[in-house]
């Protein structure tokens, strides 16, 4: 099995932080992104989409999409519930994330720690700063009544928003207004299982 | 069962037409979101990320995110296959949709259509025209292999692109320029239990 990825993107992280705790093994493979290596026609044969992670599950057989990929290997385990209610909250904070978290958070880190910020990007780097804070609220006030995001058991949908939430400060986001944030990276992190974001493990 | 939405949106349309191929009754209630009503503590109590849809499952028990709402509903359907890869191949394009085509073709319609241009925002605008399309190009290419997302058979992967594709162009885009995706469309306007965006059916 063979993960295409970008290191230092939470997305990939995602997926090499999950199957270390399966035990499951995958060949890492590193994509060039900024070279522009996910959108050659090669690489759209294995995901039309076009980005990072992508996951060879077989010899031609590819998923795409880090959320999606997660899905797949929790389906069965104990880091996706049983209860349609719950699975579907699990669901609903990996949406979450996507959609109101990581396009803010993720990007501003990318801009500032990894790609530079583009010209004439300024005031919208300011937005998805703002925008970042907002994530981050929603997910504090959430945090402060529970120790993870769904059925109060460590699941995807806390693997998909630690991925991009503990490196934030990497996009200048600062988290020590965030106690209830904190609390619960500490208990992410001391899962049994848990590697670094630099880490290359080789499984 | 309530679902708290704003008619137009095509978020709220999902869980509306999901609905109506299940037959599934919901009262339908309206939230003015321009107003600011989903960002009240009364309605964040509902859903913490303060957004439509939202569906009260029960009394109390509240759920988010359309395509999370999609797959709650979904399961153990004919809407979702079983196949566990499958299954993960619909999210992709469940995520697809909420990363790379919601953000550029719903916000463009919002803003062209109903919201109007927010001051300051016509370059954005013009990016997230370029990245629409880019979100285009990618169903074009996939449709032209196959009459429906995933496992030649209609999905919720359908129902979550169908839902702001098919009212691309109150956002300026052209959809003469793919075929594929036209064919597309009368194939999910065609399947039995269908029901339009405007319709407010009483269910």
């Amino acid at each position: 099995m063979i993960l295409y990825q970008y290191h230092p993107s939470g997305n990939c992280y995602k997926i090499r932080l999950l199957l270390h705790h399966l035990n499951i093994p995958v060949q890492l493979v590193d994509v060039n992104t900024k070279a522009g290596e996910t959108r050659t026609p090669e690489f759209r044969a294995k995901n039309p989409i076009g980005k990072v992670p992508t996951i060879e599950l077989e010899p031609g057989v590819f998923l795409a999409e880090s959320n999606a990929i997660l899905w797949y290997f929790a389906e069965g385990t104990r880091y996706l519930p049983d209860d349609r209610l719950l699975r579907a909250r699990v669901l609903q904070w990996m949406f979450f994330e996507q959609y109101s978290h990581e396009p803010y958070i993720a990007v501003a880190r990318n801009w500032i720690s990894y790609a530079g910020i583009p010209a004439g990007k300024e005031v919208e780097l300011q937005e998805r700063q703002e925008k970042g804070y907002m994530a981050l609220d929603v997910m504090e006030d959430e945090l402060r009544q529970k120790r993870f995001f769904v059925g109060e058991r460590f699941s995807i949908a806390d693997i998909a928003l630690y991925a991009y939430t503990h490196v934030a400060h990497e996009g200048k986001f600062q988290l020590v207004r965030y106690p209830a944030i904190q609390a619960w990276m500490d208990q992410v992190a001391s899962v049994p299982g848990h590697i670094q974001i630099d880490e290359r493990i080789s499984l």
